[in-house]
């Protein structure tokens, strides 16, 4: 059934009962603290893409527990002025890429970041960043269930440190205006996108297309799918283990992280999508506490707007530095 | 078995035996005779893609028939000179999409093109462009079969006729260099690349990942996947067209396209590729009779070197740019 | 969920609200008026089928545009006196295929008349018919979406103008009885019967099994099969056009068939099927206007009633003509 | 790989070495001896199947272990000679169906007998025909395994015995003339169709299209569809009983009836076929003992020609008798 | 939708409405007394297994129609007093396998009795019964159509029955105390064990994980798994027998077995189960007439606790027995 | 197709190509003296597994890098004198489970050790050793690539020292005969027996059966089933790690281990294996320096001999202590 979720009209008034631990803030602050005791040490070099219309720079950083994380950084060629930028977070699986992956935000003129996720990019687009922590408990292949029995060992943790950093590490550069800093994602993205936003004061936008990491419980439920079906096989083996699993989850859940954003947010959701299903969606957004929109895709799966919802992306970004420079 | 085809040692002398219809010339000739009948008739519309670096327009011209073919132009903002430049066509199904999906050539530096495939274009990317001929024959669905019983009606006739066209198109801009212009594409645009670089004299390279449109009859014996398996299914059916198909075929493949290229190319091809079999590729490249270069991918399947290929691409051109430049 | 429809009960109430335009009556008279220009122009030439009971012919007559529409004409050997007919539309992708493929009703005595569906057979069964019209748009592979964004183009307003005109031709023959043609099909030869059912008025009978082609936007939010997943696939890509393309199919949807329809019908209806669901086909029988009845065959697919209902179909017919000779 | 088997160069000289036990044809006579311990007892009873160019007959007769097995048989209406007849045997789980289904031999004015086949009958079309001997070993769901321990308890010992007397149950019938009956059947009917023509003499044909049980060794190493399948899973849990299956299949396999056929065949075989792989049908073609021909079908699985094929029977068919008759 | 049933909370309420024949205790009254005729002549063979903690014997006795049933036996070497044990039915298509896989309840201390289920075991473990009774009926591949138009044929009456004697086997042996028996099974073995409960008086216990036939109608409606999708597939070619079929099964259906039931019982159910769904374990568990316990595994298939329900078994197996000893 | 690999006569006599680095040897050496800098510290710790004829104990021990690992030890209850031993390995991706899980060898007489797999644990069944040590690279899910791209770094190195480690565990429990352990183990299990009988000297004998972990680049180019298949996907995404990837394999390739292995060891194959396809076993076995024997399935995919595999085990067991008990 392809409308297998809720109808559009309960969806958009679909605030589920959110289960939250007591320290979540301090939790949260703490990792934060503990990060920023390791220097952020940025390094940009120089890297020839044979591309020209861009300066590229193949990026380093210090991200959870002072690992390196790598990065790429654009700017356009002969720019001289700080200019407005863009943090891109990246889907599951995936790594970097290469610089000609992420012209779009280049393209139009913005300074354009991409984090590498720890671990990931051997799946769809190459990566070149570890994770050098090793597991605290056996894992169904994958990152889901990665030290998922507690919080303070879970993957996501780290990632999501590694994209609190990112924006730190952007702002570091002369060419940003650190006061203008967008952070966009898709799926996973998307999910540390609702992450970060909650986590970093002063962000000028967010845009979150079809996040995932948020909804954990009712993902298991109506999909089965990964890599939400991570936390079902790993359940499904680990029988005793459905408590601590949705307690740590917990602290990364976009419905717990939602209500703390408080920057101009422009989402997606596709009512078809099997991976991140609506429901979850829209059970982070409708709590969402800034400014917001979200681009409702009727016939598609997980892909959503694909290259339309890129359009919107910078159609939105255009109008929201537009407005705030007409603000100041 | 993933290396299901030849062994690379064999593919690299594979020539398998061409068989070809004594008016092959002459049917292209007349071909294109009667398209150029029709106007050109190329309109660059300033198109606001929201993107800076690039200036970017919508294009249409006159194809096959004097049918309206829509494509996108882009050239870096504040161009005054005529550059290089890189007419894309694209792979099966898909269709232009939005000027953002072809920035890698632009922020190079060169001026880009990009031609709509008539008719296609509602899968992947989505296309503006109708294929406004009917059907000559019932036809499998797709493109493979439509008009395949004659090579006057037959559907590739016309994209190729566009595709050649198209370079005439983008010749015909201020901004393009017309002696410095590469054909580039992947899949059915590869076999489009090799049949335009057999079809228009004087181009400064052509590059071709995995092409399709070649080899067709060894294709449907050795894979029963979609696009060559349209040819199956049809002849699944129509029992008694075998040899009239195949016979539509020959005036379009890469076997017989191939020896009549004289541009340096650029090829790349997939071991694993069960969609664009190994051996129907290197049983045209084998014959390439221009200048050539082939990247192997070992572990690959259609996708082919991917991002990897695009950078292969990138550094290929600049090469052969500064190569030309320097024999100048 | 095999049940994955309306449980029985609220099948049979089932009336879904209708979406017609104003001039839905007023676009088909004159799309047959536009057809009615072409003479008929039925030929019937004498085939050898190597069958010994029945003369067999091979038929060509003017459809819609005045294309020329393949048949297969079938009477028992000897037949003096005009004969009750069945003219018969076919299932989705398949043609006309052979004169013994059709024996069943032929073989009761009727004349049998076989309309090939324009474009199709070229799957299941072979063809002999192309659709000569070429593309409006883009379209996803097969027949749902050619045409889709206007009604004037839609593919199926020229297959429902073809299967009025074959019941004129059948008519034409010295030996069918014209006050005494039943038209019938199965699957998209339902959908068709649905349609010259509301279009041809004076019909003995109608037979439609498991009929497709109605109730198209519930299809799509139900199930994700093809051919109902072709419209989906289209949305999917050219996400702009959903209102569009309802708008068309509202014309040539069996629920606004259904109410101007007036001859005897015998439905069928298969409770698991995917493919057509049970509430697309008692959406539109609940609204049928003539007398009816509906066979449900519980535990079945697509696949219906098969071969007992092509009984239910034989037994139906002799009564309906039995019932008939006693009125008059 | 489409083309996976031999190819059709090689496929046209294949004679595998045959594995035949010293009493094949001792246990061939000894089982028809048993079965004809018991009267045929044929009956034919009138059936009501609403058609009216043909009579039909429900029939019982008795086959092996003196089980009734059912049928049907027709006759043009009103013959009053006897007719040339065609024997049917049924593919693999299917049933005889109903009278509608075997119209193409009738209404080409054949005497067309059908014979159901045990225990069948509950998968595509219906059956009405148990096999009242249970299993003499554990089995694979399926007829493939049942009682494969021991020829005398093998399914097809029985199933075969029942398809020589239905030839001798249709040669009881006044309206046929036992000189002149063909036999016939496709898949698992042309596996038995190869059987009765080895263990019948005086036949007036046989028509044979992909037949199945014929090579079951190689077919068990070459592919992994079923029914093949059955034996390849029965042996995965059974190790220990190789030897003894295939010699109890080595009485039941085509490769060993065909030299034992005299009539006149007409066979059929699909060359891209992975449930009766072609060189297992060649393999039996090819030591075939009387006049015959092969239909070679290249771009088709085990549908093989279909309805093409059915019309190659009713030319091959009046042929024989045309050839006959000029003979007599 | 990985929850696809009743939720949790509904499940322990629901009492689905039962559907029982009045004669349904006379129907098994005389069942039983039918196999009782024929002595169970139980043999109990040494058999060298290669193990030596326990002492293997291998066993034949006479179950339905007297027909001899395989099974093992295994107790402590060395015993001499009469223990407790423990009767093992086992899962759908397997057989007994060999003495090792059932060590469990014998290195708990427990007399362990396993029985083959007849004409099983040709998929997963190799089973040693064959089923010699014909079939009543064409019947779909497998065991749950054979016979299914009458009660007195069905396959699972004589199943039923081998299971009921199996006990009295069972208990016939010295070592073990016929008062401290308890029968086990899993899936098909569940549903065995489910009726085994019904009709032995004076067991000690019962295990029943993820049983298996029970609530027959329900499960063909919600799913189309295999074995109870062979119901639908029988049904859906056998479209006239529906109530037959159910009306047979409804002699068999746990639903109908549990109020039957008063020895003590641990049942399982995993909520993701599509082959054996909740909602048909809870119709039947929640009428169990006896003290009862379930152990839900939330996050499983049709795998159910595996290892950790053996272990549940194990722990309350020990409870139980220790509990007796204490109220002897 | 079902054989897909080589026929049995070239698989007997199959000796590829060894690919060995010059250091192998003082690799290993230097891997196992890091390990054992560590202390082991064995514990073993009574556990109530619900078991009267075994005693049971959870152990701990340090494997590589003195990370704790855990495992099962058995012994038959009441044992006083040194008993042989049996060391288990465990199939990929499984872990150590429950005691009940391994009594085979147990019941056998056996004292039974069995070592859980770092890291894994988290399908089929639940382990609880982690593998603490962080990804030197981005990896493909699953535990292949997990620090490939450096021997010291990899996966297995660890896993193998553990497993060597086990053995010294094993033997320093005053229960077991530390001259009479055999080590054991199927699939991933087989593989790490491999290594461990070319690693440990003295060992009383090898049981491997299906052994993966050998053959690996032949093993990607013949099969793309998981897990060789994670191999495929690293390098289908880091396409230019090919050389270093296999030679780090190369320290970890059966087909290199098995040369240095001398005790006696009992293989088994399956033909149709197309998880460890069977070149890729003889391929190492043919190379086996001890005395060995190997039985060959022939019509099984992975799942080998299964429970007829066992019986094998536990005779070749017997009959191992059987001789060398009459040979001291």
């Amino acid at each position: 059934m392809p409308l297998f979720d809720k109808p559009l009209s309960e969806l958009r008034e679909y605030r589920p009962e959110r289960v939250e631990e007591p320290d979540f803030d301090t939790f949260w602050e703490r990792t934060l603290d503990q990060a920023r005791e390791f220097p952020l040490d940025v390094v940009f070099e120089a890297y020839d893409a044979a591309l020209s219309l861009v300066d590229v720079y193949d990026v380093r950083y210090s991200g959870w527990g002072g690992h390196r994380i790598a990065g790429w950084f654009m700017v356009p060629s002969g720019a001289t002025e700080p200019l407005p930028a863009v943090v891109h977070y990246i889907g599951y699986g995936g790594g970097r890429g290469l610089p000609h992956d992420w012209l779009a935000t280049a393209a139009a003129g913005y300074a354009t970041f991409v984090m590498d996720t720890r671990g990931q990019g051997s799946n769809g687009s190459p990566g070149d960043t570890p994770d050098p922590v090793g597991g605290a408990n056996p894992q169904t292949p994958g990152f889901m269930t990665r030290g998922v029995l507690d919080p303070e060992d879970y993957y996501y943790r780290r990632v999501f440190t590694d994209a609190v950093r990112a924006v730190e590490a952007a702002a570091s550069h002369p060419l940003v205006d650190s006061e203008r800093i967008v952070i966009a994602g898709g799926s996973q993205g998307g999910g540390i996108t609702q992450a970060v936003a909650a986590l970093v004061p002063g962000l000028a936008g967010a845009m979150l297309d079809v996040p995932f990491l948020t909804g954990y419980r009712r993902a298991t439920e109506i999909v089965d799918t990964m890599p939400y079906g991570e936390i079902t096989k790993y359940l499904s083996i680990h029988r005793d283990h459905e408590e601590t699993v949705f307690r740590t989850l917990s602290y990364f859940d976009g419905t717990n992280l939602a209500p703390r954003c408080t920057a101009p947010a422009l989402y997606s959701v596709a009512l078809m999508d099997t991976t991140c299903p609506p429901s979850t969606i829209f059970g982070a957004y409708n709590y969402y506490a800034g400014p917001k929109e979200i681009r409702v895709w009727a016939y598609n799966k997980h892909e959503g707007g694909q290259t339309f919802q890129t359009r919107e992306r910078l159609l939105w970004l255009r109008d929201l530095f537009k407005n705030e420079a007409a603000e100041r």
